[in-house]
């Protein structure tokens, strides 16, 4: 027989990947964490029927959600993760010799669990000693946080389901309120290709508690319509202008999508999507 | 009913989108030409069961293919397009106020047709008296030409059909021979997503007509994995690096997809894809 797993990817558009193997199927507290065998990809983990990694191109998203802000901030030593339950975005950061500690907080252990067993080379870093792994509410923890972390990380679903406070105007004020000074904010933003009303939502609620915020982008070819972004945010302004060429020569030999004059202009959006920011603030 | 156009893209995955009428369906000469109405992308152009172009994202595949190589080039005047029966690449190259003829030759004159019924706003710019479309086989017109263009821009369909001998090592040496000193070609180079197989055959045959290439790289979503690339190439060395703002400047105003640091730092394209060329060298 032929098996395909189909996304359905906003309601008018849907891509099927032709599956070798189910490996793993289970309806956790929060969420449906299913892990297939594909063809094209690799392994593939699906949440609630959306594609979140696969083996052939998670180097794109945690490359671009880790690098980027770990190399425009200053000198970041203590970084929470709120999401990334895969560990991939723990396994860049980790890269970065400054970084003492990183705490991971995931709501769904049933993610880490799984991710363990079915992609070691993604999770098998979230053993290491500088990580520290949190299961539970994210939202919760943040508001216990009071100026005390360098980097918030924001590695989330989409803005349905388990992952919808994470974009709330309340969760990036208290995510703002745990950076100390200097303290940098990303958060996973969608796709550029979509409507003004799904962006419009982040953007708003991100300036909600930041002063400062910027967009960049990566191709992701798992992901719907094949591009996506990730929006930084601080209550002083940031640019990768002078960011440190000597920390990035420290981490890019093991880099597949970030180049070094990627993240010199990783700001440098093309005018649709920025007319689309401009349009939602 | 709900209606859905699927697209096999190549044998491991498919894409969907959801359509609200077909428009127009015929069979050419040559292929497939048909027409659709989708809801997420406005009216669809689908070649061989292809998409080749959608009213909502062809801004971006048109501005790269004709702006890198018009501004890269130090003062192009005559430009052969071959393909490109849509118009899209001859309506952008318009907006190059020294550019003073643009001869487009397409194979299919289907295509012009459809594109001039449907596609209005792509394909009207044919009548442009700037513009000369010849209905012919753009790989025995190329023979004709000897050092007199100044740009090429290979605007061609998958390297299967009708399109497959547009990807020859014999029609790139033949482009070669047309271009005045100084020239440059392009040529849609397909996905950097794809295998080092596809890639391979492409590099391997523009690297017999030319001895500099370059790649670029734009995120077309409506196309397979959402990222494209296209190739240019010449006999003697060329870069961004001194290209004529004031040149940008005359076209800005009407870009969606490319701004003027796009254009500086255009070949530096990630890792991967820059891995994949090398082993295609």
């Amino acid at each position: 027989m032929e098996l395909w797993f189909t996304e359905q990817e906003q309601e008018q558009i849907r891509t099927s990947w032709k599956a070798e193997e189910v490996l793993f199927r289970s309806q956790s507290e929060f969420q449906a964490v299913d892990v297939i065998q594909t063809k094209a990809y690799g392994r593939m983990l699906v949440l609630d029927g959306c594609v979140m990694l696969t083996d052939a191109d998670e180097f794109v998203y945690h490359e671009m959600i880790a690098h980027v802000p770990a190399l425009i901030h200053k000198n970041p030593k203590r970084v929470v993760v709120i999401g990334g339950g895969d560990g991939g975005t723990v396994r860049e950061l980790l890269k970065h010799k400054g970084i003492e500690e990183i705490i991971l907080c995931e709501i769904d252990g049933v993610v880490v669990d799984t991710c363990k067993k079915f992609f070691p080379k993604v999770a098998g870093c979230l053993d290491d000693k500088r990580v520290k792994v949190k299961i539970g509410d994210g939202i919760a923890y943040m508001k216990e946080l009071n100026q005390e972390i360098d980097l918030a990380i924001i590695d989330s679903t989409d803005p349905i389901g388990p992952g919808e406070g994470l974009f709330s105007g309340e969760f990036y004020r208290s995510v703002a309120k745990a950076l100390k000074p200097g303290g940098l904010m990303v958060a996973q933003s969608e796709s550029p290709w979509y409507s003004n009303d799904i962006l419009g939502r982040i953007h708003r609620n991100i300036s909600a508690g930041f002063k400062h915020k910027r967009s960049y982008m990566g191709a992701i070819p798992t992901y719907p319509r094949g591009l996506w972004s990730w929006t930084m945010a601080g209550q002083d302004a940031f640019s990768p202008a002078d960011f440190d060429r000597a920390r990035f020569n420290d981490i890019a030999s093991g880099l597949q999508y970030l180049s070094v004059n990627m993240v010199a202009s990783v700001f440098d959006i093309p005018p649709f999507f920025r007319a689309k920011l401009d349009v939602n603030e």
